[in-house]
This record gives C-alpha cells, structure tokens and sequence, in this order.
C-alpha cells in the first residue's frame, strides 16, 4: 500500500507537453468546453437543448419557466464546471473565469438556505426532497458539483463553489445516517461517495469521508433501502410516471445494492454506476487501510477486466439498463461500451494504482484511454458517442430495433448527455493519470507514456522530470531529470502489455538494468541533474485472439498496435466488411499516413475477400461447392479511436481469421 | 394460371399415410389436440393460463368473472376448433366431436343477434365494438372462427358453427365499406381476408368475396384509417392503457397498412400479419384474375424469400414488434423467426402454387414445414417455441435482456399463445399441402414427398394415386395410380432444389422421359391402371453456403439433407461450439441414429476445435500468435427440428467453416 493510511499518494504537478495528447488538450480547450457551454445554453442549432443553465436560472429566481431535460441535468454543468477546472489549472484563461464565476453566483443562488442543492426538486418537486433516491439522482448531482468545486478551488483557489458545496455536503451529512431521526438510506447513482472522498482530501473535514463511507457500507444491507422507500411511494416511478410493481432485493443489482458491496463477487448491473462506486470503494480502502474492501475491489476489477471487457476499453454489454450481462457475453453489434463508462473504469484504474502499482491497472486505463474514450468524441470536438460499437452495419442501425441504440455516426448532442462532459473533464485532467509516486518509498510510477513536465515532492526531496514520447506512432520514451534530490530515489516505468517485455532500457546513452516488481522496469539509484533514461518499447502491430468463451469473437482476430486497437473501415476497404478475412500468417504492415485525420500510422495488410460476383441477388442459400476461391485484397485498418470520421459506412474490430 | 377464374383449383382429397409424418399427424390427435384442449380450459399445470373457453362461458352468460387473456384470445379457441375440423375428416371421433359440438354451442350463445361475435368486447368492453380495429384484432378473431367454421363444416357436414360464422360475416358486411354510413375501415391484424374467401369458396356466398376484396383494396388508402381511427380515440392505447402519440402513416408499416398492398414492394412489418395478408392477395388474385395483385404477390414473396427468410424457413429477423428489418438483415441469435409466420409463409406459399406451379413455391414450403414449424413443437406435442432461434447460448437467453425472448427451451404455454394452436391446425391439415392439381389442363402436381393416397377429379376423369416416400431419410419416391380415367393426364413431379436436377424417373422399373416445366417433371400420357412412377432425388448432405449480404453468415456454412436443415448441439458436440469449424472439403456423412428421438439420420462429419487448454481465465485477448494448433473432433450435426429435445445446451445452425 503507497502511504495510503495518509493519503499522500497523489500525482505530482504534471503539464502534458505531448504531439499526439496536445492536439486533444486543445481541443478541448478550444473547442469542447466552449462548443459545451453553447450546448448547455442551447444553442447549438439542430442539437437536443440541454436546458440545463436555464434550470439554474430558474431555481435561482432569475428567470420563469418550467424545468426542462433529465432529473439530473444538474451533472452537466457540474462536469462542465470540473472540467474548466482542469483546464484553467493548465491554461489560465480569464474570460473562461469569469464565466465560470458567474455560473457558480448562479449555482449559489440557486441553493436552499439549509444547504440543498438540485434545480429539478426547487423547480419542479418542491418538497418531496430526498424521497425518491433510487430514480432521482441528487446525491450524484451534488456528488459531481463536489468535484467541480474541488477542481476549480484547486485550480483558481477561489472557494466559493467550494464553500457552497461543503455546506451542501454538511446538510446530506444532517440528513443521511444511521443516527436516530436520520434517513438510513443512500444514492440510486453512485457518485457521491467518490466525490465526499476529493472533499475530504481537498479540505481535511474527515466527516466527508465518513459520510463517503456510510454510504458504501450501507448500500445493499438488509433490509433494502431503496426496495422500502419505493415500498413508501407506493412503487410510484419517476420515469414511469406511474406506481409500478416494487422491486425486488435482486432487482437492485441494476444499482450495485442487492447485497452488501463486499459481498458483490462479479461487476452487475449498470456499468456507469458500478465503476463509479468501485472508484470510491478503493478510495476508501486506500484511506483506511481497509482490507476486505481492498479484496473486494482486485475481486471486482479482475471480472471486469478480464470477463467483461471489449478490447477497446468499452464495458456493458447491453443497452437494456445500459449494464453489464455476464461473463464473455460480448456482442460486437448489439454493444453497449458507455462512454462513461470506460471513463469510470479509468477512474478506478487510477484509484487502484494508488491502492497498489501494479502494470495491469495502467495497461487497462491505456486500452479505454486510447480506443474507447477518444474514440467517443470525433476529431473536431463537436460530436460524441454515446455507445461505442466494435462492429457497425449503418443500415441495421437505422432499421433493426434491437441495433438502433448503436449510432454509425456521432452526434452532436443528447438528451441525456452525460458522455461529452464527461471526456471533457477526462481530457482535462489527463495529467493526473500519467504518474502516481510515493513519498516514504522514494518511489515515480510512470503509468502512461505521455510527454509532460512534472514535479514530485518525495521524503528524498523534489524531483522535477520531462517526459518525451513517440506514442502511440513510435515507441520511444525517454524521461529526463532535470532537478534530483540529494538522496537516491526510484524511477518505475511501465512495461506495457503489449510490449510483452521487449523493452530496452538505456541510462544517458548506455544499456542499464533495471528490476521488474509487479509489471514496472524500477531502477533505484543517486540521480545526477540532466540524467536521461530511455525506454524503448517494441511496438508491432500484431492480430489479436479472444478467449474461446466469447463466443462473438471466435474464428476472428483484431488488429492492435501498441496501446491501440485498429477497425476496418468500408471506406477503406469494402462492403460487406463480413466478407474479409485474413490469414494469421499475413504480414502486417505499419504505414505512417501523414493525410489522415492529422496523421495516423495505419495497418496495411494482405487479406482475402469472399468471392461474391457469382451470386444471383434471388439466391439467398446456395452449396458452399458453388463458392469460387476467394479474391486477394488488400487490407487497411485505421485507429478505431479514428473511425467514423469520414465517409459513413461499415466497420468491424474483429475480422475473420484463418489460422495457418 | 390454373383455371383460377372459377376457384376449380384445388387440393384434392388425401389422406397421409407416411412413416415420416404419421408420428406428426398421430401427436397431433392423440396429444396435441387433447393437451391444448386442456390448455384452453386452463387446467395445464405450472403453465400460463389461457382463460379462451371461460371468457366465451362469461360472454356466453354462464358464468360470471373478468375477461381473461389477451383481447385476441378468441382466436385460440378457433384456431383449436379449425385443428379439430380437420383431425375429424382425417379420423373420426365421436367424443372429439362431441366436445367440439359443445364448444360450438358456447360460441353460439356468446353471438349478438346482430351476428356479433367477440368475447373481449362483450364481456369487458361493451359498446365500444369497433372502435379499435387498429389493436383489438375483431376481425381477427371472426376470421379465424370462420376458418375453423369452414373446416368443421367440411368435415362433419354440420352447418352449426358455418351458420353462426356467416350471420357474423353478414354483420360485418353491413358495418364496413364504402358505402355511406359504413366504417371505411380495416383490421390492424390481417386474417379476415383470407377467412372470407374460405367462407365464399365454402358457401358460393358472392358478398364474402367482395368484403375480402374490400378489405384488401382500402388497406393502406389515404386518408389513413388507422391512423384516423387513433385520433378518434385521441390516441389511446390498448396496449399502453392511456393516450399515445398519433402515429404516423410511416408507422402503420407495422400493420402493412401504410400504403395501398398493390404499391408494396418489401414485405414490412409484422410478418405474421404480412403473410396473411399476402395470403390473401394470393387467393384473390386467383379468383379475381387480378394482374396487379399478383403481381404484387410475386414481388412481395421474392423479396420475403430471397432476402428475408431464414435457412429454415424462418421469417421476421427482429422481436421488436415480432417484424421483418430489411434486406439481408437476419441475425441468428436475436432472430425471432415465430413460429406462426412460418405457417403463414407455407399458406401464402400454398396460394402461389394455385396460382401458378412453380417449385419455387413448393421448396420455399418445404422449408418452413420441415425445419421451423416441426421444430417449434417438442417431440412430446406438449412444448412449443414461439421464437425459433438458429443459435442458442442458454446463459445469454437467461441473462442478456436483448436475447431473452429467445428461449433455450420449449415452453409449456404462452400469455400469447397463437403458435401452438396454429401448428395443430397446419399439421392436421397437412394433406392438403401435397398437391394441387388443374382439372382443365388435366394436371396433378406433386408438390410435397409425403405418403398418402388420393383422389382428383380431372376433365379428364377421375385419379387415384398412392405416393410413398422414404423422405426426409432416402431419396426414393414413387406414385401409384389405383385408377385411372380413360383419357390421358399428366403427373408433374417437384424436382427439389436440394436434388440439382438430379433426380431420376423410372416407369414401371424402366427409365422414362419427363419435360420440365417451372422446376416440375412432367409426364402426360394415357395412364394404365397400376402403373408406378418411381423418383428419385439425389439425397446427399452438403454444406450450405449464404448470401455475403447476409453478413450473420459469413465465413459459415449450415448443413442440409434434403429437406433437413442440420445443427451442432452441445450435448453432441462440446461448449462452445462457437470454437468449432469445419473444412469445405470435409466429408459429411449421413447416419441413420435409430436412438435418436424416434430414430434420424444424422451427419457426421470431421472438424476441427480451436485450441482452448493453453488459455488462462485472467487472459481475455492474447496475440493471436500464441494460439495452438486447433484439435480434430468428430462433429455431429442433428436435423433442427429434433434440437432442444434432449440435455439444453448451445445451438447452432451455421458452423465456421474454411474454405480450401
């Protein structure tokens, strides 16, 4: 454990200085944040208004009207808000300050007296406050406006969003509880409890994280908090707009609460909810030492990862409920993989490296960093998926029900729009992720090879570093100390997945060993001002299988190069796409393509087409005999971060193989 | 076209006497009909009540209670009564008839004076008749209790439920069509079109053929009577139980109602709703000569056929609204293939082959009957499916809400339960799908391979013939005329698409010449007495290879015998089976498996397994590179309609499969 009992483990002032992460810093900088602020005042033409401003303008007194958008719109400009934290944090940007401020006089307008903050029950419900938990979101509402104000408090030190979101934090602390008088309950959306623990940690009040902590320890005890208070309001549902038969206790798994979260053995349930309560149960267990929590965590973290993971990145496997199914069940087409999702899922890979270092969570944070995540926002910032398929027919997507959910194009907003603020306050903190480090073991984890500047305070003193990287394109890395300590300390770089150990070593120039502890090159020594430690990775592209048990996956492989996982597209090759194979044999090609979306190295390979052109269009079924040999053709596989940016069309990650 | 005009084009009277069938026709009498009799009355245990008969008993005054069911459930207890019909013309039997007289009586007493007839209106919403074709399938029901009238008058001679059911159909005839003061409308759910020229072809009653024709023409006319309807009732729903959103036009493509049938060019929609519909079309462009009908029919059955069917004859690719999607859209595993469409697609299929002869019809017929609609039924008549999957995973079934509807085994009985009691009605009528014969041209074509003996009366005078077949096990077929006129006649014999022409003729053991003729052999001549034809058809297992549009195919290959279409089962083979493929150039070879449910010939083939033992449970993508050399396993391929009979397991009808 890193100094958890004192959570001290943090992740250094980093500022990225990187060719392929600048381009995404910027853009959401420059694009995202202000394209989002028009959303979230809707006017962005053509697109689902948000409403959300507007709600606070209402809640506030300032303007009449009805509340408009989804119980928790509240969230988006939460996110919103975090995310120009982030990003002043960086990049000091007066304009963007001030309106931050205004929203934020808004925001605190728009509070009750006692502390109460949601502009759906002061508008809309006024006085049925906390008695629907399980449909109506105020604790991940206020959970999300915690964040906000720990990001923006951080970055511009003005704690006035911070003071508004302390005391709101002080009412749920008078409401919430096991004590006498006070409700026994907790969320439906898991949320708060991760944010009450950065509340704790930016303002040293330890009963937010007590509060974080009753609210994990009580959620799914008997008897069921959120199966009772729907008993209360008859089975009344928000979204039904109608009493409906109460839920059962096994029901509740859809929000991680059909039984105590130790108890929980595989990931159920809505993705979004469960990553996001995973994240603040290893916060908790990094800040207690608690250990049973920490097993149920690896526990959860291993069935995810390993049985309920796409390749990109993506979790949740079905739209119904927007949740995990079981193990191995992974469709490519009927998918869901959230957007949120695999950003929760980041969020819980960091908070598992500051648990413990070790490579597995940092190559999973890479795999939905690098193809999910970035690949839910297209290359001019102003258009998002919401779900993020492996395999894309456009026209079932227009015309088979159960595949309408799977857009073949981004959007430029939602209804529900949880997703593009999202990646906005991801992106704008990416920082964050790339390095944790340990004061007591003198200790730099370098997890992501992203070029940054950055600076750690260790017990042997100030470490100040530069990272340089090639990736994804290349994979040269070289991290060059430009201010050590007096004492020796340890530089731990990650040995990526798929660099399957092939990765050299050099110290200013020449070959030096290093020790391999838990999936990280660690070598300790006395440092001299200017050292420069490269670390070359082999990065091959390479055809990728699925364990047998996925079932949709068999007989196919995936292109992956590096941290990143290649697609066919029609545009590039052809339709159907279904049609294509490759042999395992075939040589796969890296080929720089200096045209393409800003540059991209994309795979060229030789494959095969199925012979079609002696099939009659009035035969549907014929005998496998009449097929003649297949056509060569020429494969290209693009980023699938990068797919769906050009002509609409077909795509697949998973392409038929023959093993030879 | 075959002496259409005049509707002389008939069945003939046949009688099955067939090893393959009988077991079918038997179960039918014995269980079918008793257990569904049984399930109508609500006295099947653990199974979903049906309520059929006690809503007519409430309707009828002789009890008192709540309607039960759904609002179409009158149409079980026709759809029984119809099944009945035709197992008493087959096989008498005074109890059965008994029991149905009673029925009878029952439905007499539950009729309006006016003619009236519908429990679900009578009982729960009287006063409200025909103020919702679009949902509350009125004439839906008297459609098939005139279907059932026709079959029992036929059988029994009795005119009890015929002189109820035309009382009916004139009460209809006086409340719909263009005259003034009649409701311009139609029924959401097709059948009494078809119903009504079966009434007409069984009564000579000339104003039953107009109502079909009427109903027919208006469909989908401007301005849109369902559509009109709704906002009558200001949108409200049977269904949702409150007011909804006016539909569209567009929407009415659900019911084939969103433009005039003769303007139709994709079959859309419900498909059980389409092929009733076409069905009808089919029967009145024979009796009417109706170019433009016909013409549609053929389109509308090229593109079911060719672009939308199943390789086991099943139709409608999604569950959302149990419809068809679009062209080449046929997923194997969120299929939803109804049972009932598949008996639909053999009427239409029927209608086609009276109108013109060709095999087409006939193999598409085939299809449906020995794959989809036989392997709806377990080989205990007493479990049905109502979804015919063509790839099962039970855990996915049981736990991915988008498969839940497709069911890993056979239920007892359904909420909705048209499926069973339809399979009962098509069984029992099945001689009358064998032939068809032109009493102008002298004509008897042989369109089924299914023992029986027959009788037809030509111009020429009149035929009896004997068939025997060996099918679907042996190829070997042959045709025994018992008398013969004086005058010559022509036999014309299918030549099956799964012989490829090669199919061999022999006359009284000599071989013999034959035209062919729309994929029929034919042989006229001046017949003798005892003279034998023997056909026979090249039976031999192939892969069968689908459509590269039909991107759920690709790379796979289903086997078929005959008419068999064949699947792995897991309890055969292994799990998954989704690891399993087979090699073009493997030999396939037929076993006849006398322990197998009955006895069956199954086909054993060598294939191959991808190497799973070098696995790990932590690993779920490796470089494909590190995949193992896949196994030889012995692959043993079931017919589809006996799967699911034995240990529940994975399914599947397409195998993976390399072509060399």
């Amino acid at each position: 454990m890193l100094d958890s009992a004192r959570g001290q483990c943090s992740t250094g002032r980093v500022r990225i200085q990187d060719e392929f992460w600048n381009r995404y810093t910027s853009l959401v900088r420059e694009t995202v944040i202000p394209y989002q602020w028009e959303a979230l005042n809707d006017l962005v033409p053509d697109a689902q208004p948000s409403f959300a401003i507007r709600n606070f303008r209402i809640a506030a007194g300032l303007e009449a009207g009805e509340y408009g958008g989804m119980v928790f719109q509240d969230s988006d400009v939460a996110k919103w808000l975090e995310a120009v934290g982030y990003s002043l944090r960086n990049h000091p940007d007066p304009q963007l300050e001030q309106t931050a401020d205004e929203v934020i006089e808004l925001i605190a307008r728009a509070q009750h007296k006692n502390g109460y903050l949601n502009t759906y029950y002061t508008v809309k419900e006024p006085g049925q406050e906390w008695t629907n938990l399980h449909e109506a979101h105020e604790l991940y509402c206020a959970g999300h406006m915690m964040e906000a104000a720990v990001a923006y408090y951080e970055a511009t030190g003005k704690r006035r969003l911070l003071d508004v979101m302390c005391k709101c934090a002080d009412h749920i602390d008078s409401v919430f509880g096991r004590e006498p008088g006070k409700l026994r309950g907790y969320d439906g959306h898991q949320e708060i409890e991760l944010a009450l623990v950065k509340l704790y940690e930016s303002t040293g009040e330890e009963r937010y994280l007590k509060l974080a902590q009753y609210f994990i320890d009580e959620r799914g005890a008997e008897p069921n908090f959120l199966v009772e208070e729907c008993k209360r309001r008859e089975g009344y549902s928000h979204w039904g707009k109608k009493n409906l038969p109460i839920p059962s206790v096994e029901q509740m798994a859809y929000n991680q609460a059909h039984k105590p979260v130790r108890e929980q053995e595989t990931a159920v349930g809505h993705a979004v909810r469960a990553v996001y309560m995973y994240t603040a149960m290893a916060d908790l267990a990094r800040l207690t030492g608690d250990r049973e929590l920490m097993d149920a965590c690896r526990r959860l973290w291993n069935n995810m990862t390993r049985k309920q993971m796409y390749i990109t990145g993506g979790i949740g496997s079905t739209h119904h409920g927007e949740a995990f199914s079981f193990d191995y069940d992974l469709p490519n087409d009927t998918v869901y993989a959230e957007t949120c999702a695999s950003i929760g899922l980041i969020f819980f890979a960091r908070r598992m490296l500051e648990l413990e270092p070790k490579s597995e969570y940092a190559d999973v944070m890479e795999r939905a960093l690098y193809n999910n995540v970035i690949g839910s926002m297209s290359q001019d910032g102003r258009h998002y998926f919401y779900v993020n398929p492996l395999e894309v027919w456009p026209k079932a997507s227009e015309r088979n029900p159960g595949r309408q959910h799977v857009k073949a194009a981004r959007q430029k907003w939602f209804g529900c729009s949880c997703c593009p603020p999202n990646v906005a306050r991801l992106l704008s903190s990416l920082n964050s992720y790339i390095y944790t480090f340990s004061t007591t073991a003198n200790t730099i984890y370098t997890h992501l090879f992203i070029g940054s500047e950055a600076e750690f305070q260790l017990d042997a003193g100030t470490v100040k570093l530069k990272q340089q990287s090639c990736l994804p394109w290349e994979g040269n890395v070289s991290i060059e100390l430009s201010e050590v300590p007096a004492a020796p300390f340890a530089l731990a770089l990650r040995i990526p997945s798929w660099s399957f150990g092939r990765a050299v070593m050099s110290l200013n120039g020449a070959p030096v060993d290093y020790r391999v502890e838990d999936g990280y090159a660690i070598i300790g020594r006395q440092w001299m001002q200017g050292d420069r430690v490269t670390w070359v990775l082999a990065l091959e592209p390479q055809l990728t299988a699925a364990h047998p048990e996925i079932r949709a996956n068999a007989g196919k492989a995936a292109i992956e190069r590096g941290p990143l996982v290649y697609c066919l597209e029609e545009t590039d090759n052809m339709s159907p796409i279904a049609s294509l194979f490759i042999r395992s044999a075939s040589k796969l090609k890296s080929v720089y393509d200096h045209d393409l979306l800003g540059g991209a190295v994309v795979i060229e390979a030789d494959g095969s087409a199925d012979e079609r052109a002696s099939w009659q269009t009035d035969t549907p079924y014929r005998p496998l005999a009449q097929q003649r040999a297949s056509e060569p053709v020429k494969l290209r596989a693009v980023p699938y971060y990068l797919w769906g940016n050009r002509t609409p069309g077909e795509m697949s990650v998973w392409i038929r193989t023959v093993v030879e």
